[in-house]
């Protein structure tokens, strides 16, 4: 298969600071599109990739999954996209698109598996797939999204992951005018919660454990701030919420925030991926047929519906635009929660 | 309040036998219904209250919440029953009637806390209600369901706790013709889960431990049996479910069952209560948009909904009648799981 070299931004090794790295691209297939990447977002997964710290990396590794670029050219078939045109990609560039949750348009859980922008399993070339720190990108073109040209691109790059992942559960849940939604956690994550749920018209409360970011949940869109280590704060919300969106990327008590759900309410997590310690129990999901759920980013036709309602309703996410180069201290600042609230990579740096 | 006194079997301590005791029953009210006891169920649920297994049991304590009788009397205000009607009550008596939860039919949920059958605090004679193993109850006709004429008012009895308990979640979660469901666990629950869940149409699985219950299952209707112990069987089902009723009522690994739940698929729990151990893993959950949900009995509606589907598909529960002077000896062969499927309790026996 046809190839060429484009620089990168990627890990050689579990310990290793990101650097320079050349990467081999396909050349455009007549389902591709290829894209000159302008911005790509920095997840809290490129550095759990990057560092080995779920396993399975393999190295070199480039990451980023929050892409948006212009596309610079167009495989034969291709009908969606012309070069020119804004696009994105989000956190997948390949599924089966037979079994039953791809025939769902709920390509994120294919069961066999879909393949990641980054540290996927490349089909076409072998080896492992590259993210988005780097010039340029080739993807299928059902995996690639239209951007609302109203938005700013920069500030649109973190919709493709951190949006989805707020944005599907809303939409699973049936979030609208009459839902009371509850986010814990204000990062990344949950910031985009807040906008999106405020947007579909949901009264919207931010679960904090310190009083500080009261004046930012509120600028963002929430209705109310309860800070969750206060016992008489936490008692006024018993059985308020229909659904909380738990964005916490780290082990925590789940159980806390159980009886703040109403009855028929769901929990669900984006975040946090492993065992529930302290162990979750069952007598409050039992008394209000409640629900403890995951869920995982988003289908790629529902990626394409959050970008349209941002659009429609002018809501991008919060950012700090970095260059290429400044990438191991942003990491650094994100472990912190030192940002607001997303990094953005300026890939015109990287040229 | 006009009273009188009739006998019951109960529990005077913790470690008591249940035996021989008088207690009194209100004069029925304007909305009230005195019934006669005829039959009534053995639920877990009864020896857990009679032994304080779960602390707060009042002594002394006569359980029973599986009950079907004749009305002997009416007040002056009821509609829905005339004496001589075969009637039926379960696991509650009263509610507060007013909140969200009761206002939506879910008396079950009631934000003010429903009034148990017995061990409840009871609002008209003061101290605790007391169940039906005894001559005669005097219930609010709210709480007072009507029973099918064609089902053996016996096997009814069951369906009051057992039954309600498996129906509420396959109606919550929607479970029809195109339906895969599982069952864990075959006793009192599992069984009319199994029988519940084929008469809506769904195709049915029984989780079981040990091969012996394959043939019992398939005669419930179970359409296979998963022996859950064997690797290469629980992999065979993978993806399969869209609802596992987990009646389990003691504490089991509940990750075990989460891979063969589909894509969107729930778990609910509606037999153990306690804290998930080992712990309750988020990775599957977030995978595959997965779900771990509590359940309680049903609401008044729904219970008589479900008495009414069971009088048209003519299901009731598999029982084992036994004289009340029976019921020390029927709680060991209960806690052995040494009944197929439930001991009905023949309250003429009391006489």
């Amino acid at each position: 298969m046809e190839k060429f070299e484009v620089k990168a931004y990627g890990a050689e090794s579990p310990v290793a600071e990101l650097k320079l790295i050349n990467i081999n691209r396909r050349e455009a297939t007549a389902k591709d599109i290829e894209i000159a990447i302008l911005f790509c977002g920095v997840c809290h997964s490129d550095l759990h990739t990057a560092r080995n710290d779920w396993g399975g990396t393999v190295y070199p590794s480039a990451p980023g999954h929050e892409i948006v670029g212009r596309v610079t050219k167009v495989g034969s078939d291709v009908t969606k996209f012309k070069v020119g045109d804004l696009a994105a990609v989000g956190c997948m560039v390949d599924s089966c698109q037979t079994c039953p949750s791809c025939a769902q348009d709920l390509e994120q859980y294919c069961q066999n598996g879909f393949v990641g922008t980054y540290n996927g399993k490349d089909k076409h070339l072998g080896g492992r797939t590259f993210g988005g720190y780097s010039e340029k990108i080739v993807v299928d073109e059902h995996f690639v999204l239209r951007v609302p040209e109203n938005l700013d691109p920069a500030a649109t790059a973190p919709l493709l992951c951190a949006g989805i992942t707020t944005w599907s559960p809303l939409r699973h849940w049936n979030v609208g005018e009459h839902s009371t939604v509850a986010v814990v956690g204000l990062g990344g994550l949950g910031h985009m919660a807040i906008k999106l749920a405020k947007a579909l018209g949901a009264k919207v409360t931010l679960f904090s454990r310190s009083p500080g970011k009261e004046q930012d949940a509120l600028e963002l869109g929430a209705d109310e701030v309860v800070i969750s280590t206060d016992d008489a704060q936490m008692a006024g919300v018993t059985g308020k919420f229909d659904l909380i969106i738990d964005t916490v990327p780290y082990v925590h008590d789940v159980n806390h925030y159980i009886p703040s759900l109403s009855t028929n309410g769901t929990l669900v997590l984006v975040g946090y991926l492993g065992p529930l310690d302290p162990m979750l129990n069952s007598v409050p999901l039992i008394m209000g047929r409640k629900s403890v759920a995951g869920s995982l980013i988003g289908g790629i036709a529902e990626t394409q519906e959050m970008l349209d309602f941002c659009g429609k309703h002018n809501i991008v996410s919060e950012i700090e635009v970095v260059n290429i180069q400044d990438i191991n201290e942003a990491y650094e600042r994100m472990l912190k929660s030192d940002v607001r609230y997303r990094f953005v990579i300026d890939m015109a740096s990287l040229k």
